[in-house]
């Protein structure tokens, strides 16, 4: 027989069908039991005999014969898009049998602490509400690569395993390559770069890395980067005009197919279509002192709280969820940054902040091969190191620019998450790879 | 004035437009100067005085205005997609200066050595035949997805830094992982195991490692994996059903969307349509010992010359360039994979080779908990390693399975490359990332 979804059922009213699935609930009424089949498509009610459903438990997994048939008035639900149907079951075929689960997945909410929901992340992912948020980024990366094409940009797969770090510092984690010590790149910025001299405009959907020496709710080892770069800007702001309507286009995909996920999590998207502000990180502290007196305006980046602090401004002056920071000092930004003619000590370089958090680190790059050069010594770094990127400038590269977009944090601020880590299906930071590193026999030699 | 591209051109007779690229070539003839000007789009003729050309040399970066008219007849060019027109230059802007280039660009042919090739892989890839690899590259990856899509499959990102080496042995990339040691991902196996118990049916683009310690034509250190799995299979021939669909959608896309990069390295894609034939390895091997009396009917796997040789049988006896392998030995594969239940010392498991080398490898999985758990102390893993994994299967595994092809070699078998390396953006080998080794700093203390 035909295998047909949970929630396709509905289509065959009165007629014989075949369904697979796991055993989300079981319910025993005297002679009778009800148990729910969960696919990937959603819930069905099967009903059959107790000698039918005989051992049967949640989370075995079944093949099903049965008759779609309609339920008394009083037994339909209106939560559930097969609400109005159920299987009356000929014949249950268990596939696998599953042992009794830890902890209880048929609650609205998994009410289970972030430890327990990321050791148990392969039944936990099983929650509809688990699965929601990567539904969501599913829409978010669709949708980037999307656009990117739309505006003829070529995709290209990035290399992670790299000979330098070069975006500076303690953040990266070393590779034993055979003889030598090799990196997992912090971002595939010096590829996409070298590409611009080839395709002109690229992008990639690519892993990033950084050893993130500390736990917090906005950080992963292993990321997912959304990057973009592109030749023949006629001014850095291009990056930005575009950078926003990528951004509306990402959030008016997710409103528009997404709407049951968001409605599970109670949010939407709003704010669309008002321009986004930019401002200067100097006008920004100025605005954040003024309304809070806290006084950051010397500090060469926007802390957490002012990240917050300038989001709520927007919201409440501009009437949008996002806003730009432009100018961010040379000395913080990595050795490609394009200086601001008009003031060298700042650099051509934004952020998008979305709901409070940075989702968008971009700018314009220097193109031009004797400033990079002197730019990679003021930096520190080792010339020698950087010959091979060097020769897309060496040969002639346009002005150009770009930006990248972290997917897991655009996925944990429109869905309001708490926590960065419930937007990655297999976090990994400082005390975790899977299991917690800790139970794992791999400890390294001192 | 607006930017247009320099194919765009022909639709802009007798108007004024602007163009932005680099000089792929000049030409003096006496007081006039003919620059061919390269951008993403292709070439195009533009024609000046010497006095506006002044300077400019090959690779320079030109923002060019000017009027687009028709070419003398006698001027015509048929192999170019501009080769009517001409661009009469008003102004010629140079954006960046190049160096001269240490070989030359402009011919047919690339004609450098493969370490030179890869040495200057940041030049040598603005070669148009460069390029179309990678367009070619592009499709093949486009049309995975869309096909999987079209499947309903759910893609997900899968994560690179793992905890364990799981398809065994030496090769693999130790990771400095904080105080512990980790290890690079020698494919998605794994997670796309435990997303089948959540969404069934799913597919990863991602990257795979092998620390390869030879130097061959047909391996990578990093390369790019094309991940399905799927869940509820009725049998093992299930998969091998969809792959060759999906294959020959694949090699379809390429032959209707890659007309030009086809021509360009004189290939053709063949013997669509046929059906793939299914020998077990000791069948192929039988068939082999028959063709060539090379004894190999023992060994566990087939040699590269063997590939070769029943990729002739298939194209010779069957009209096919595609022939699966099937029925490997239970040791020569990974601990998940299931036995043949008539022959408990095979696997299910295949191979499909392709113009004679393996671009696919699949098969079905052990889905049953308890019999898992039997193959991994077997294989002389450590169960408390992979408990993370198990649960997947503690708690409901459907039957369950699928393959993963490797994306450089399905490039270099359609455009017939000598060199698996050609088909990467940046290879990584022993011997190199990006530079040769040998070059960089980065020598590991003994």
């Amino acid at each position: 027989m035909k295998r047909v979804s949970a929630t396709e059922t509905v289509k065959y009213l009165k007629k014989e069908v075949g369904v697979c699935g796991w055993v989300n609930r079981r319910r025993d009424h005297g002679g009778v039991v009800f148990l729910d089949l969960r696919d990937r498509s959603g819930i069905l009610q099967v009903v059959c005999s107790s000698k039918l459903a005989k051992d049967i438990k949640e989370e075995d997994v079944l093949a099903i014969n049965g008759k779609v048939r309609k339920r008394p008035p009083e037994m339909i639900n209106p939560n559930l898009e097969t609400g109005k149907i159920e299987l009356e079951a000929s014949r249950i075929e268990v596939l696998t049998k599953a042992e009794s689960l830890p902890f209880d997945l048929k609650t609205q909410e998994l009410k289970v602490s972030l430890p327990t929901l990321l050791d148990f992340r392969p039944i936990t992912l099983r929650h509809p509400k688990s699965k929601a948020i990567f539904r969501v980024q599913e829409e978010i990366i669709d949708s980037f690569r999307k656009n990117m094409k739309d505006l003829d940009f070529f995709e290209f797969q990035a290399p992670t395993i790299v000979p330098v770090a070069t975006e500076g510092g303690a953040e990266v984690f070393p590779v034993k390559y055979f003889d030598y010590t090799a990196y997992l790149a912090q971002s595939p910025q010096l590829y996409k770069q070298i590409l611009v001299g080839v395709f002109e405009k690229v992008f990639t959907v690519t892993k990033a890395y950084r050893a993130e020496p500390s736990v917090t709710t906005r950080h992963l080892c292993e990321y997912i980067s959304l990057d973009m770069e592109m030749g023949f800007i006629d001014s850095w702001e291009d990056l930005m005009d575009i950078c926003q309507i990528l951004i509306y286009n990402i959030l008016s995909d997710v409103k528009e197919n997404c709407k049951e996920e968001l409605k599970m999590f109670g949010q939407e998207v709003s704010g669309l279509g008002e321009p986004v502000p930019r401002l200067k990180l100097r006008e920004a502290q100025q605005i954040i002192f003024e309304r809070t007196r806290r006084d950051n305006r010397k500090e060469p980046d926007l802390t957490p709280e002012d990240e917050k602090e300038i989001c709520q401004w927007a919201k409440e002056k501009k009437k949008t969820d996002l806003v730009f920071i432009t100018h961010f000092p040379a000395k913080k930004r990595p050795f490609y940054t394009y200086p601001d003619p008009e003031d060298p000590e700042y650099t051509l370089s934004f952020d998008l902040l979305y709901r409070g958090i940075e989702i968008v680190t971009g700018g314009q790059r220097i193109h031009e091969y004797e400033k990079l050069v002197k730019n990679i010594t003021k930096f520190g770094l080792k010339k020698k190191n950087l010959e091979f990127y060097l020769q897309a400038f060496k040969y002639g590269m346009p002005p150009e620019g770009g930006f990248a977009l972290g997917a897991e944090r655009i996925t944990k601020q429109i869905l309001g998450l708490e926590n960065l880590r419930e937007a990655s299906f297999f976090p990994r930071d400082m005390g975790r790879i899977d299991q917690r590193l800790t139970t794992l026999k791999t400890k390294r030699k001192k």
